[in-house]
């Protein structure tokens, strides 16, 4: 099988031998020393400023979103949530249901975020806003630079998903003021799924400290209190967390964080000049680097998804909801080369000649 | 490194061979069908009445302990929690938390749960008891066919965690009547850790339906209409969880569940009289068979872990707090054999020759 959703992805060798060995105890000075590390190589990864934390929660991406909203947040706050997609709708459910005061901005199918859509919430009395960097169900990769400049100005926390674009699309935290970034183990770090990861400005860290905890599990005070001495409050997965370890080391031999988002963008532009005069239409006029949606025109997506997985043992990513017969996801993080990019070119060419791409 | 932790624990090889393939994605019918065979072996094993579910959250044991605190529960309900340790103190805090009515019967360490610290509780309106079948921390086994008499004489529902127990103790949840039953990936089913699993009887899945969310990624109503279509709903972790199907499937190809737990027995068992004669004594008068808790009398029982880590690569389970130099734990789930049984011992008496335990 050849992996190219947006994660799970495929892993490289060291992360799978890993995964072949027997889960060591965690209680040990051993691992704290690895989760030290992991902990220095994120911040620094991330660019984050002076004073920051990382933590490592075992549970998907939306914990930590989750996490981030019930204890960096609290019922005083009023957010700007940018909603341009299921990951966007999802901090909107979250301060729902958490009872953050929020504004929404929706915006239509891969329209763009621009200031237009953000001035009219100058001086509004609002204290933070949310934003999926990439939103991973369209492919958009938003304006952050423009974000962060209207956030400094008006002195806005800037809380930022990352999931699917750290390691991928150049982030620099510290430049951009970013108070909070999330990401997870099983996109451009490329280990199974199973954690997420937070990094935590001082500013953030200092509300983290003044806020109640709304959830035991999730909550970051435990979470920051027990990385002190490299542990976690909870039994973590251990597993993942010392993969993590294998590939952070592996990203410094490789060059660092810029040479790896350099990579993934050089495999995009590969597949994205692969595929010209087939008939895909780039959905994202703004796509990340970790993903390509694909518009179809006479095929349903949905069945390229199943016909590329059933027959050519090629995974691509489906959409869900209204667009799964209309878009399909390519993506380009994980252990994927160029030659990669041509056998899954090979195989939708083959799949036109027979018809069943039109 | 030979581990008698209690979890972390050994896997056997066809669990470590699945850790060293790529992870699949996982929005397809084949991991549904996975995730059914899940569902439908833990419900079997458990002994669950007829319509019950069992759902898998992707975080630690205390993930799903929290999850059914704040969505089988609610603050209309009275709970009686039983806290015979850490994990028990566990249930204590996540009911202060979630702001749950409870009245907590404290143990002394080690003590045994009687009629007489029940009794006095009848007819006062409790609606719940929640119990830790194993308490971890200290090696204590409840006796569940007294608390489930308890419960059913006065329509209490019974909540058992049996993240140490299942697999390596008796447990027939619909004899006893329990609601819920809650255990970890990394206990007696040997699989890394990372995924808890919850089953719920018809009447706990009828309180989840009427309680409101109180954690989006904990929501258990979440999980059990995703579960409907062999899905979760967020990206679980998937490699763990293809991992629990094989072993469930390997617990099934020898013998079964009441197979198992008669391995696990007979392991603790081999252990105990190993150790006739040497300076221990056994803490728990009613011990799990998954954890043998030790009270050292001359040297410090946290000295013994590190020494037996460091100088002979075995680990056995520390305690934390007050009994950090009083008591150590010695595991018996997970890939463990009486011939590894030898060797523990064989490291011991070898530091009681060196003067290293008195």
């Amino acid at each position: 099988m050849l992996n190219f959703t947006v994660g799970p992805v495929m892993s490289g060798e060291a992360v799978r031998e890993i995964g072949s060995h027997q889960v060591p105890y965690f209680r040990t000075p051993e691992f704290s020393e690895v989760m030290f590390h992991n902990e220095q190589l994120i911040l620094q990864f991330a660019k984050a400023p002076a004073g920051s934390r990382s933590v490592f929660i075992t549970g998907s991406g939306t914990a930590s979103m989750e996490s981030v909203v019930m204890h960096v947040l609290s019922p005083r706050d009023k957010a700007i949530v940018i909603n341009g997609g299921s990951f966007g709708a999802r901090f909107v459910q979250l301060c729902s249901l958490h009872q953050i005061p929020h504004h929404e901005v929706k915006l239509n199918f891969c329209e763009p975020l621009t200031e237009s859509h953000l001035e009219p919430l100058a001086n509004q009395g609002f204290t933070a806003l949310l934003v999926n960097m990439g939103e991973t169900s369209t492919g958009v990769l938003y304006d952050m630079p423009m974000i962060s400049r209207f956030c400094k100005q008006h002195g806005i926390l800037l809380i930022v998903d990352a999931i699917s674009t750290f390691l991928a699309d150049p982030f620099d935290m510290a430049s951009l003021g970013a108070d909070v970034m999330i990401t997870g183990s099983q996109k451009a770090l490329a280990c199974p799924p199973g954690v997420s990861i937070i990094v935590l400005s001082p500013r953030a860290i200092e509300r983290v400290n003044a806020n109640p905890d709304v959830c035991l599990y999730l909550s970051l005070k435990q979470a920051l209190l027990n990385g002190e001495r490299g542990q976690t409050p909870w039994t973590p997965a251990v597993g993942t967390l010392l993969q993590i370890n294998a590939r952070l080391n592996e990203i410094v031999a490789q060059g660092g964080v810029d040479a790896e988002v350099q990579r993934v963008r050089e495999l995009a532009r590969d597949f994205r000049s692969k595929i010209a005069g087939m008939p895909f239409e780039m959905a994202s006029p703004a796509p990340q680097n970790g993903v390509t949606s694909l518009r179809t025109s006479g095929t349903s997506a949905y069945d390229i998804f199943t016909i590329l997985k059933d027959e050519y043992h090629i995974w691509v990513c489906p959409n869900g909801g209204e667009l799964r017969d209309h878009i399909f996801r390519v993506g380009h993080i994980g252990a994927l080369t160029p030659s990669d990019n041509t056998t899954l070119v090979e195989a939708m060419k083959n799949m036109i000649t027979r018809g069943l791409i039109k």
